[in-house]
């Protein structure tokens, strides 16, 4: 389908729609005696046992009685949606409640979309606290980085439900599931000292990406590259998050130069950045069997069968178009599925490691062409659910 | 059923809903070619055109495309819940889930409740301000006096969806309604300068009732009575709510004494404050043929069996065990259909007045024991939608 009339059916589908998700009533109030009991006067007994409970156990039996058991808010400031960039609030919406209703069919995650009417780092932050009653968890998405770091932070001291910034974590994890299995198609154990992965773009994604595979990999060095260049000790102009990555020893540090230069002899390249960065003269100069994970969105840093002309052993984009679409949808769903089945406060990185070697394992047999799951399989919600606990 | 008995059944039907309204998707995500519309890239077609949109068009086109154009937030902090007082987010939450379900029940309303983690008006304005984009309509609910005024003022002023305070105007509504068909009942025309009026409470409730009769009915006298006595010029206690019902001539400010006294010689009698603070004896002292509207929660300030015997020709409580249940279930689900059927962006008093004559209007001869529909009546919700457009 050509591209305007592509945008003309989903324009066409979201009007007659009127909206992607619906909120209806679990019980039927068809008479005065149901009508009773689920309003007034019955519901003051829920009420009365929740605000006779001590103040910090008031949010556990709340769980029981209400949504906050089972709902959790999908959120935004529209500060960074899709590949639009600040679009704000209204134009976020919609991104919104498409991932609302992912959750639901992917996992039977109730979730409601709230698009915020500030962009200020600090008021965001009061803003979730002061809703954050009604939820089980929080899912912070299309938030630019670097703020978005600050705010899931502190959104993390300060509440006790979870809270995720899924461009960061649900990438971190599924990106960790297909490298997983793309090392085991090219047959390197990626935990070892010679071996090198390259990251191209150090946002929300990146840098999720950058300390997830620390985690999992501390042996192999991981060398950061933004559009400036490597990130390394002798730049002037990196922001605090930057900093964080050279003084926690995430990356490696004491290199300087381009991309091109990053990626001489790298076993991997991860592109989270732009379209066209990454050529093939540079995928040429990498180590034996390169694995390209090229996810900028909708145009990869480099074309899948370009990517393989060049030698890649390995091509991951987030296309559904192409083999190996390593996109979110894998991950989150499940992940808040698990935590609100289990009652977690806090999604640990020991969880997203588990996640993703769950996901990575439900391909039995890794080939280039097959390193995740499509989003459709039976079992990726379940595989990742099993994970956070 | 015993009152035990009653608490433990709402308490099991609560439990096993977990959560009285449910989210749904619209769409069902079964195929690659349905994800990639709903979510990406088929999604980006509709946040361009809603971010390409003028600032101030953005709402409207949201409107069209997203849940914004047929969802409410049923919003409260806590502060005064039913008859249960300053219980906190997670005690109100069962009753706003409740209010959500009736909103879907009685008129097909998508509302979501949201209970906040503060009680400081400023705070609730600012962060309502801010998740506004997703909705199109507020619904302030159970939030305390004076409070209530100013946060639904400042709401009002700030915003471009309409904002209610149920307490306050869904009340104000019913019991128009009610006196309405009341006056018909005793054949009296209330507009009248020798028909006396007096108002016990003067919370939100008993505010907005007042407010909303002198739009109806500006001639009568009304007498506002709260727990010292009448509200009167001569009073030094009064709060800024109270002196605006004096300079507003809302009511008779030169006038001291208490309900007793304020009730010689009155036609219509409306409780909205306590359990017991009307007698017989006050009843006797009235006007022929008093109307009395008892409707403390869950006990009136006097029983209607009482009240007949005492000479009152029609009797209103809130309660569904007596005839005349004057309840705002019968108004806030229609006054929200038709908010967003029309787009209308505020509520105002010639759309509630015209709301409550309709209301009236579909008992076709009101007798002493029906002088409004039960809530489970046809018609009730078009009746009050066609008002407010």
């Amino acid at each position: 389908m050509a591209k305007k009339d592509f945008s003309k059916k989903a324009l066409a589908l979201h009007k007659k729609l009127g909206g992607k998700i619906t909120v209806s009533s679990t019980v039927q109030v068809r008479n005065r005696s149901t009508l009773s009991l689920v309003y007034t006067p019955g519901v003051a007994a829920v009420s009365s046992l929740i605000a006779r409970s001590k103040r910090k156990a008031q949010a556990a039996v709340a769980r029981d009685y209400t949504i906050k058991g089972k709902t959790v808010a999908v959120i935004s400031d529209g500060s960074a949606v899709l590949g639009l960039g600040n679009i704000g609030p209204y134009g976020a919406l919609p991104v919104m409640e498409g991932k609302c209703a992912l959750f639901k069919t992917f996992a039977n995650v109730e979730a409601f979309p709230i698009v915020l009417n500030t962009q200020d780092p600090d008021e965001i932050i009061e803003t979730i606290v002061r809703i954050a009653p009604v939820f089980g968890g929080i899912n912070l998405e299309d938030i630019a980085a670097p703020k978005c770091f600050y705010i899931e932070e502190e959104l993390k001291r300060r509440l006790d439900i979870p809270v995720m910034h899924d461009d960061q974590h649900g990438t971190a994890i599924v990106v960790l599931a297909a490298l997983i299995n793309a090392m085991k198609v090219v047959g390197k154990n990626i935990n070892q000292k010679n071996k090198r992965i390259v990251v191209s773009g150090v946002g929300a994604a990146g840098v999720a990406v950058m300390r997830l595979i620390k985690q999992f990999a501390p042996k192999a060095a991981i060398v950061a590259v933004d559009s400036v260049g490597i990130v390394g000790r002798g730049r002037k102009d990196l922001n605090s998050t930057k900093k964080k990555l050279i003084t926690e020893k995430i990356i490696v540090a004491n290199e300087g130069g381009d991309l091109a230069k990053a990626l001489i002899d790298a076993d991997v390249c991860i592109g989270v950045s732009k379209p066209g960065v990454l050529t093939a003269e540079m995928i040429r100069e990498m180590a034996q069997h390169p694995v390209i994970f090229a996810m900028a969105n909708p145009t990869p840093e480099i074309m899948p069968d370009e990517a393989k002309k060049a030698g890649a052993a390995v091509v991951g984009t987030g296309r559904s178009d192409f083999p190996n679409q390593i996109n979110n949808s894998l991950a989150f769903p499940g992940i808040f599925r698990g935590a609100l089945d289990n009652r977690v406060t806090k999604i640990t990185d020991a969880m997203k490691i588990k996640a993703a070697k769950n996901l990575a394992a439900l391909v039995a047999y890794p080939t280039a062409d097959k390193i995740v799951p499509g989003p459709f399989e039976k079992g990726v919600a379940q595989a990742i659910a099993s994970a956070i606990r």
